[in-house]
């Protein structure tokens, strides 16, 4: 009888479940759409139910428990999501202890790059190590630290917030009151309006601005470069920090790793004695977008 | 019978030694200048004699072992300093195990920024916590980092070096490779250059400059504005990344706090989120030069 966690990972628009076992295995799988604008009572009822309809087709196996990932700041104590862009009508309310009655089973509530991180040193590009660093560059850019096995909280649950990192001093401002953070010069969004400022379009997609950099369009490829450097600067520092043996990039923005990757490598190299000293790995994730829903199935079998 | 460590600081001139008791208590101590000219056998016999005489001065009390904090990066495994700017001599030999088994006792090998973190948890302005980062600003910038009451030292023990975090991508170039490292732009040496720049004096000591500021000389308190901004850049990426409750300003240019923070916090403040909603503490350390020494000395008491 496999012993095996469900993980559920609440996106931006999709709910996804999947059991896995201790092997990580993904035994089964379920997703849909979040109905957000539904309030709170139709979100959690979607989790419940995506997660029962797992637990009746796995009950040949032993249910460790269920890990659940959210965008947004865990107070692991409480089991309450602090603050989340996106899901407010869930902030502050004692989310995982009314999941966990309505299942008649224990659940662990973790922020979703932090998921995203622990599914990586689980089963994914950082299973060799105890130590790794998890930038995610999708919309914006995330962060998870694994550090001895375990991920950096911080007081409120919001260690990690490496999309903030200054690059920039006086760069481009971002909603989060600072001006030059890296995901306002290295994320999917920030290709967008590069490529805006450079009149290739106004509202291209990042792959589509790949497209053209592969074309051989310069100005496209200029966009790629400077992304790479300004994920050096943040590298760097990262680097210089923890001194951890691998750095993974994750997130949708990695399709053009060739594009950004040589500007990254050679901005770090150059920022970082501390990289040029030890030689860590920076390398891309290997989990794709699944690394949150497995992170957050591992949950409850780390625990045990 | 009183249960202490002996610590060592092995610092740029001086050594100095002290026997510290379990409750923090200072017992007794002994310094002296390093004869580093003089190579390996003599660095670590002055080591050594200073070690013996506390030890004998000691007698009646029960030695739980020895403490060494050094400027360089320790390779702990090995109990080998692996790279230091100024002990070349002492690189890649068996430095503790040779002190231990001249003395008879065990040796423990710390980074001296990290003693001091050490130090400032353990009887400090960090007593209250478990989770810090220290900042020391002296000839350059050190740093130490405590995570659930342990140090992060990094592969290599590298970790830490939150000098070279940067702050001016473009700024003023480091001698790690880096520009605009934050140590070029808010030590003791940048305050020096910064004067220089300003016209003020060819090379006045940062207390020079202090002492012109507090007279109201207005380009003199620009230097200490712009010190504050830049450990502000600095600051604000560490929140962001460990959200821990506590930021320590450590080393011999805290005597311009009161110039240099209002700048700092603010800086910190409009760039980092974390820190408006999660208002951790940024303050001055509080053993002064003797942080990394209680450190060092409580080395040997926390492995028991």
């Amino acid at each position: 009888m496999a012993e095996f966690g469900i993980g559920l990972d609440l996106g931006g628009t999709n709910l996804r479940a999947a059991a896995v076992d201790r092997s990580g295995a993904m035994m089964d799988s379920v997703s849909g759409s979040t109905a957000y604008s539904e309030g709170r009572e139709a979100i959690i009822s979607d989790m419940v139910k995506a997660i029962s309809t797992l637990r009746s087709r796995c009950s040949s196996g032993d249910l460790a428990g269920i890990g659940i990932g959210v965008p947004g700041f865990i107070r692991m104590e409480e089991g309450v999501i602090g603050n989340s862009n996106n899901l407010a009508s869930l902030e502050n309310f004692p989310i995982r202890d009314e999941i966990g009655k309505r299942l008649g089973t224990s659940v662990i509530l973790e922020n979703d790059a932090n998921a995203a991180a622990i599914g990586e040193q689980w089963i994914g590009a950082g299973k060799d190590v105890k130590d790794l660093v998890l930038l995610t560059l999708g919309t914006g850019v995330g962060g998870g630290i694994i550090s001895n096995g375990k991920i950096i909280r911080g007081s409120l649950g919001m260690a990690g917030e490496l999309g903030h990192i200054t690059v920039v001093p006086n760069g481009n401002p971002c909603g989060c009151g600072n001006r030059g953070c890296v995901e306002k010069h290295a994320s999917a969004t920030a290709i967008t309006a590069m490529a805006k400022l450079l009149g290739l379009g106004d509202s291209l997609s990042s792959k589509a601005v790949y497209d053209l950099a592969m074309g051989g369009n310069q100005k496209a490829r200029t966009i790629f470069t400077s992304m790479g450097e300004s994920l050096g600067i943040a590298l760097a520092m990262l680097i210089n920090t923890f001194n951890f043996p691998l750095y993974l990039i994750g997130g949708g923005v990695i399709d053009g790793w060739d594009l950004f990757a040589p500007a990254m490598i050679e901005e770090t190299r150059r920022r970082s004695f501390t990289y040029r000293a030890s030689q860590p790995r920076i390398e891309k994730a290997a989990l794709g977008n699944k690394a949150g829903l497995f992170g957050a199935a591992y949950l409850p079998l780390m625990k045990q």
